[in-house]
């Protein structure tokens, strides 16, 4: 058994970058990303903090624009403005999901698509469904993207089952793949005999959010595994939705959780960041 | 063998929309169509020539706008800025491919996805992604789903595989599949044993363009199978994407080419624009 893990691949990614910000840095441009925090939420603090550790390692800068938990639509829509305008913020990132007053679908047409790095816009809606490749795709889903590069795992021709049909994972991973010539299936709560069709697969991609749901009985030899899930078991424990433990038993390969396709995500944000930049810097 | 033919769903849809076109009659609305086309494609003339006989039936009215074959880009965008900001108009349908001055991407930004009828703006595509319901899908995968729905063929927990990934047809009805719980497969000429992964399905879609290549070998006894393409064969007669001689032999149901899909197309224009004119009453 094979273990995919995360690190190699935002390592190696964030290597390339470096050499992409330095290009930049002698126009004197330095990619900057504009995280925008509602309140205090753990995970948000907790993917600020690796994005700017990766950020800072790599030459890039990240402003954060904090707003408290109970501020109005009006405050987060100004600050969202005032961010697309600044000619000096390549991307911007708002955190979701925002506090119950607050409407997502409005605030997102403040931000102008040309720096929406998480596809949150209608104009990176679009350019996922066309693959015009004019708009970055959602984070998460460009991790798992390269890590099947790094791994020299070839899409063309395979059978892939995602499991989930999310906006943020499901839906843009299918697009994804298809892109790269892999028959897709798309599988969910409904779909009549799930272990079945996860056998069935050459790769299998979790993204459902229910801990260790897939078990052995979903899987058989040869197969490549891609847990996308962040969950936490009976015991406190984070975990995927893959039962790590019986399903690394026999599949060929498995990325683990965490350690796994979570680790790349703020290497991509850099990733799109930088296009970001690159693509303004062309147009200036 | 159940021939699953369209004009029974386009003469029902029709009916129903005529109430609500009387509806929108008594507040003094006229549902109606702006079509604009370059030059004079025999397709386009004959698509017009349906929409109009269609419209006229039930009580709403096309517009035809034509451009000579050689006009610039700016007459093309003038004309779609005029029909945007025109209150009299509730869709625009601009016929395609243009010819090869014209940029189909830049005309598209100056069509108000208000009245995006056939899904060819940002808009159009990102309602399509998020299932906002906030936008109209492309006429024809509207068109499949109105046969399934009329027919009775419920999709959930179905296996779908769709054969053909266009941005058309393909790609926009894997997402209406996938939203109405079908766990869908989308297969393409990088497909490994496509003939096994279509006699898999229970519903089987052609969306290939390749006159009569799904043949025998691609079905199995109980399926139903959908026919999207609209070829010329060898002897100049209309055929679709499969051979209905030998597949009809075999499968449950199958749409025929032509009065199959295709019959149902205008229908759909009509429920589009219909229901654009009924967004725009309550908003007024």
């Amino acid at each position: 058994m094979r273990e995919l893990r995360g690190k190699p691949v935002a390592d190696d990614l964030t290597q390339q970058l470096k050499t992409r910000i330095e290009k930049l840095a002698e126009n004197g441009i330095t990619p900057t990303l504009a995280i925008v925090r509602v309140g205090e939420r753990a995970d948000d603090l907790s993917y600020e903090r690796g994005a700017q550790k990766r950020f800072a390692g790599a030459g890039a800068d990240v402003q954060v624009h904090t707003l408290p938990a109970d501020c109005s639509q009006a405050d987060l829509e100004n600050t969202l403005t005032m961010l697309s305008r600044d000619p000096a913020v390549d991307g911007i990132l708002l955190f979701r999901p925002l506090p119950a007053q607050l409407s997502e679908t409005r605030a997102k047409s403040f931000i102008d698509p040309a720096k929406d790095v998480d596809c949150f816009t209608d104009g990176g809606y679009a350019a996922l469904l066309t693959g015009s490749g004019k708009a970055c795709p959602p984070c998460t889903p460009a991790a798992v993207m390269e890590l099947l590069d790094h791994y020299g795992i070839d899409l063309t021709g395979k059978r892939v089952t995602i499991v989930g049909r999310s906006l943020v994972v499901g839906k843009p991973l299918m697009l994804m793949m298809l892109a790269k010539n892999a028959t897709v299936t798309v599988c969910h709560t409904r779909t009549a005999d799930l272990p079945a069709e996860c056998r069935r697969a050459d790769i299998l991609v979790a993204c459902v959010g229910k801990a260790k749901m897939i078990d052995a009985s979903y899987v058989r030899e040869g197969q490549i595994v891609v847990d996308v899930g962040i969950n936490v078991d009976e015991a406190g424990n984070l975990c995927g939705d893959v039962d790590y433990e019986s399903v690394s038993a026999i599949a060929e390969a498995i990325t683990p959780v965490p350690r796994g396709v979570g680790s790349i995500t703020t290497a991509v944000l850099l990733k799109h960041v930088t296009e970001c930049a690159e693509r303004s810097a062309e147009t200036n």
